[in-house]
């Protein structure tokens, strides 16, 4: 069991023989065909775990949203997508072979209900509503598609951290969550972060460090419940 | 007057003694903490129209949305904003000392009415609608600000672009705009672009090239037609 820690957290093929899928990034929707309404995730926690994963010896297939990144050193494959919707689409397709998901992206709650084919034009004074439809719930489609799948899942919160992360692991019966605060210079868009994890029965905190520290951690942590999980 | 077209074209100190402030990128409008309505402008043709000014002598100002791009060379002062209003102040606030304003940002028509102060969380079910207010239109507000600066606008259109320039041109008073179709692998996000220029009582094409060509063909024609209404 000690030796199974250091392997984890020495990233040393604690992952060697699992395929591993990993999401990252915001997502986009498109309103019409210049605008869209998107988040503030910059992809770089994601891409710390897909590479975190490689170092440890999964087979790593990156499903990216948006983002201006280069591929993380090591992974087998990158599929990069724009909206919540292709996002599912290809998370889906690539789940039925993996052993492990690691949902880092954030999926975009809401796309418009309609996209314009053409640009949306100034209409002086009248009033201007934008109508939302709800996006589909790519962990909660994943689990019912890859019923043996290990499954992480992200919360970025700016309130109440703790208490929607716990209840976001039981509602989705996910095997383990990171939740982080974003805001003040920690989460979407900075170098740093710090995470807290949160599985049935147990948790730990992950406390500031650099994104790619925090994902070697987190990568450990996931190893050692995966062999738990599955022993 | 061959020598002044011939010195324009090559850029060779055409701007000389000039201030020109230059906006360029997207706008992003927060609808909470994490999620914005934003646009596809990448900033590559505001920022290769800075460095052509740049390079033309002038002392260059350059007011840009959220972008991720190195500074061009040779400006003299950048000034990074995120939403409408903040861009709205940053190139009043720099409109004053200004002989040339040359709008290439794509400022966003509209802004979330309410922004709220935490992530939005879903609703179950509930239909959902944005509500939006129009943003200040900023070449209005600067003309106003600035009578005497020689204006050049943009518009980045999907659908009958050059009406909607010439009416854009004689609305705003403008004594320049440059015109693009966007998509089909031209303007936003794309490396090439092609520019149609007018100005009352004339216009120019400049066909598809690169955005840094295109720059400073553009930046030798308002030099020049700078000359003319001056002179």
């Amino acid at each position: 069991e000690l030796r199974d820690a250091l392997a984890g957290s020495f990233g040393d093929g604690a992952l060697a023989g699992l395929r591993v899928l990993v999401s990252a990034g915001p997502t986009y929707e498109d309103i019409d065909p210049v605008r869209f309404i998107g988040n503030r995730s910059s992809g770089r926690m994601g891409f710390a775990v897909a590479e975190a994963a490689a170092s440890a010896g999964a087979q790593v297939t990156l499903v990216a949203g948006p983002v201006s990144l280069p591929s993380p050193a090591g992974i087998a494959r990158r599929l990069d997508v724009r909206s919540a919707a292709q996002m599912r689409e290809a998370v889906l397709g690539a789940a039925a072979s993996a052993d492990i998901y690691i949902g880092a992206a954030a999926v975009g709650d809401y796309r418009p209900a309609q996209v314009a084919s053409r640009k949306l034009k100034k209409r002086d004074g009248a009033p201007l509503v934008l109508d939302l439809a709800e996006n589909p719930d790519i962990l909660k489609d994943l689990a019912a598609a890859s019923p043996h799948a290990f499954l992480v899942g992200f919360a970025a919160e700016t309130h109440d951290v703790a208490a929607y992360a716990q209840d976001k692991l039981a509602r989705k019966g996910l095997d383990m969550i990171a939740a982080n605060r974003v805001g003040e210079g920690l989460g979407f868009e900075a170098d740093d972060n710090a995470l807290s994890l949160y599985w049935p029965g147990g948790g730990e905190e992950l406390p500031r460090a650099s994104k790619r520290a925090l994902a070697a951690r987190l990568i450990a942590r996931v190893a050692e419940r995966y062999r738990m999980a599955r022993s």
